[in-house]
């Protein structure tokens, strides 16, 4: 934009010239050039985000909303924020608790034609279990939620076998539904059970899991993620004749458990009651130990408020860090957050939340009212040599901070590259060993900077157009999703 | 080398230039220019070895020696062959049978250090299995078998953890005798089992499983491949302190089972007598379909006896293709082969083994005597297009035919592209989606080209040196390997 440019000027101008009136000045100006060496040096060579997420990852692995791992990870969250000098406290969220039980599927031999075939699956997140003995019943293969309503009568008594051409992560948001709504769909239509090929970029016969949901009314059926490798096997059997698939799930659904979001804050010296909130979520995936979803935007922002803690003065603004739980299977922390805190949402001048993978900064975009990227493009100079100095196109948003849209908070993204996120993503391979230390290092130096520029500045963000309903709305993309504009 | 230059010259003179005395002359010149247009035309355009590559993996799958998979699939072999007016017949191999059972590994947790981690492993084939209950035992890490023998008592107890350094497909044949011999080694030092980091060049948490063997009165302990992903778990958490593991493996072998090396040939139509053997593996391992390993390398050799045997007339020799039988856990038909066919190894003129999977042909390698390029090289012109009209460095071998090495058999190599054969190889992923049909139909163009032109050629391979030794002797590369030097 045009208009950016002069005022951009006169900052750099405010920013290189010898302050005027020290103390006064120092206040008006905004975000000091002196803060920006000392957050991104900080956060380039001391390695805390890594050591944190070797923490999460390989000392407390899966953390599933209600599971033993979720309780440590809350705890652990706890101690750290405190031995780090940051002011936190828990606040309560009821969790869904979903266990998966064994679990196995197979293709049943066809004389003639093929062999029995082990298919490598994992049932979604939410999804019944079959009876001990399995289910077993012939596949029909779609390829979109919309094919099964027009197959009729044909799907009744079957496994609908939700196929489709994820290649690129771009793609996530366009299949995602398949996975979500796949089950009741096809429920609708007489199906038996559902089986969807996993939403990945990669696959060595990796299944995917990923949440799944029952619309009301509708009968329950299983529902499980299918390895790529085995969706292109099913594929190419079903053009030879019909296929039957026999499928065990023994997951099941528990009470509801008592869980927490974990909240901390670096209170603004200035406007203390002005909150930028910098989210993430602390729940995983009970399988993989969840380190790009979410170990990676839980450390970032854990490191951010670390080192805004030690800033001496603090930042105008109150920085609040808040580690969402259940994110994943429920979004009951995002959802209770917003409840619990309704009357200071008004308050709320930026939310954040990181929650596409530890992968390095691409740039900043935003979901503000007019005028807002004028106000966050000058500061973003100091992120140009991590190549993250661009506002980028795309709303910001994310699962968690979607319940604050109603509040017309204004979002902010610091986007990281994702294109290789959901070769892991929900899967057994989402390890510490994929998370790039580097990279997780100079995505935290960029949040940590936005993130001090928010609490900073001296104007805000102006908040965006209200939805077109006051109901609270989830974002375009499905529970679980990054960001919808990830690359 | 510049003596064949002329050579070459002279060839390609006889080629273009009209014949003199059409019959006699066409047998003199050798390997005909028509015929490389009609093999070639035909592996590229008629897919005949993809077609069957399907049929055997996704109609058969996983045919570990001794199974009912490898039982269909030496039937599979002898009704194509018939189908195909290719002679065939099965000769017996009494081969090993060991199955895998339900198997499971987990990290103990540590209080104040880690939660519990599951391990993704799978067990090595020949492997016995754990107690029921399981074996527990702390983790010690080598990098090497000598290193095993350093530790002394520090290995009393333990479960050995053989780690390495895997990147790319050219290691394997530096890390193979960790899994084939780490056992062993481990038992000999008082340890009560072996973990052996996968020998892969790509994962997704994926164990790769292949031979291992126990030496003659050394106690027998189990031994599993890790995922790389779970190895580095390992590693990691040991940094920190001793680290427990439980290892559950139900693996056994069963007595030995009645098998077959399922033999084809195309009898040579001036000197029968005389052999060009095509090999290449029938069995594969019990996980994945085993369509790289070695599911492509057959179908090559299947799709070049199809196309020769179509050829009028006959070539000068006979080309006998050999599917043996359990080249992955004990090499038994390789070894039938060399025993049931002594009196005639000083007839075989070539032995040739495909078996590094199905990427693009790159050019052909020799193990002869002194000569041998300058009678190879320039029929090796029809390839160039292919870009694989090279004679590359590195001697051919493979351990199917390696038994034939004190008969001085020449060997040749078709090198295909082998750079992500180790992604998939021994694992669950190595799956019909796996192969390019490109490149399938591509490599089985230059093995019936290179085929045709040893059993057509006038002169035939200098035979190379008597090993040191007149005893049979393992190829440099273990049991389950491509030939040492695939790239
Ligand atoms: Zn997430
Ligand atoms: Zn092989």
């Amino acid at each position: 934009m045009p208009s950016a440019l002069p005022l951009s000027a006169v900052l750099l101008s405010l920013l290189t010239a010898p302050p005027k009136a020290p103390a006064a000045a120092t206040k008006d100006v905004g975000p000091s050039p002196q803060v920006a060496e000392r957050l991104i040096g900080a956060a380039l060579t001391e390695g805390h985000a890594y050591a944190r997420l070797a923490e999460l990852t390989d000392g407390i692995g899966p953390r599933l909303s209600g599971s033993e791992g979720a309780e440590a990870a809350v705890q652990w969250a706890k101690r750290s924020f405190e031995a780090d000098g940051v002011k936190v406290w828990l606040e309560p969220v009821k969790v869904p608790r979903w266990v998966r039980g064994e679990e196995s599927a197979r293709v049943l031999a066809s004389a003639g034609r093929f062999r029995e075939h082990p298919l490598s699956i994992m049932a979604l997140g939410g999804s019944v279990g079959t009876p001990a003995g399995g289910l077993t019943a012939e596949v029909i293969e779609v390829r979109s939620l919309d094919e099964v309503a027009a197959l009729g009568d044909k799907v009744k008594g079957k496994i609908v076998f939700f196929n489709h051409a994820m290649a690129e992560a771009a793609d996530y948001g366009k299949y995602a539904g398949l996975r979500t709504r796949g089950a009741s769909v096809a429920a609708k239509a007489g199906a038996v059970g559902a089986l969807v090929r996993s939403l990945a970029t990669a696959s060595l016969r990796s299944p995917h899991t990923g949440a799944m949901r029952y619309e009301d009314g509708v009968a329950q059926v299983p529902s499980a993620s299918v390895s790529v490798e085995d969706a292109e096997l099913l594929h190419r059997l079903l053009v030879g004749g019909p296929v039957k698939v026999e499928l065990k799930l023994g997951c099941k659904t528990l009470p509801d458990a008592d869980s927490f979001n974990v909240v901390a804050e670096v209170k603004g010296r200035e406007k203390p009651q002005e909150v930028v909130l910098l989210g993430a979520h602390l729940d995983s995936w009970d399988v993989g130990t969840g380190a790009h979803d979410d170990g990676a935007g839980v450390t970032m922002v854990m490191e951010t408020a670390r080192l805004l803690a030690k800033l001496k003065p603090a930042p105008r603004r109150t920085v609040r860090v808040v580690l969402f739980m259940n994110e994943e299977n429920g979004l009951r922390g995002g959802k209770a957050y917003a409840e619990a805190h309704a009357a200071e949402l008004a308050n709320h001048v930026a939310a954040l939340e990181m929650d596409s993978g530890g992968g390095k900064p691409l740039g900043v975009a935003l979901r503000a009212g007019p005028g807002g990227e004028e106000l966050v493009r000058p500061w973003l100079r100091p992120l140009e040599a991590l190549g993250a100095g661009k506002m980028l196109p795309g709303e910001a948003g994310g699962a968690d901070i979607s319940p604050l849209i109603p509040a017309r908070v204004p979002f902010v993204g610091v986007r990281v590259d994702s294109s290789r996120y959901f070769d892991v993503h929900h899967s057994h391979a989402d390890t510490l060993d994929k998370v790039d230390p580097k990279d997780l290092a100079q995505s935290t130096a960029a949040l940590a900077w936005v993130s001090y520029v928010l609490a900073e500045v001296p104007g805000v963000l102006p908040r965006p157009e209200a939805p077109p309903s006051e109901a609270p709305k989830a974002p375009a993309a499905p529970v679980g999703a990054p960001k919808p504009s990830a690359p």
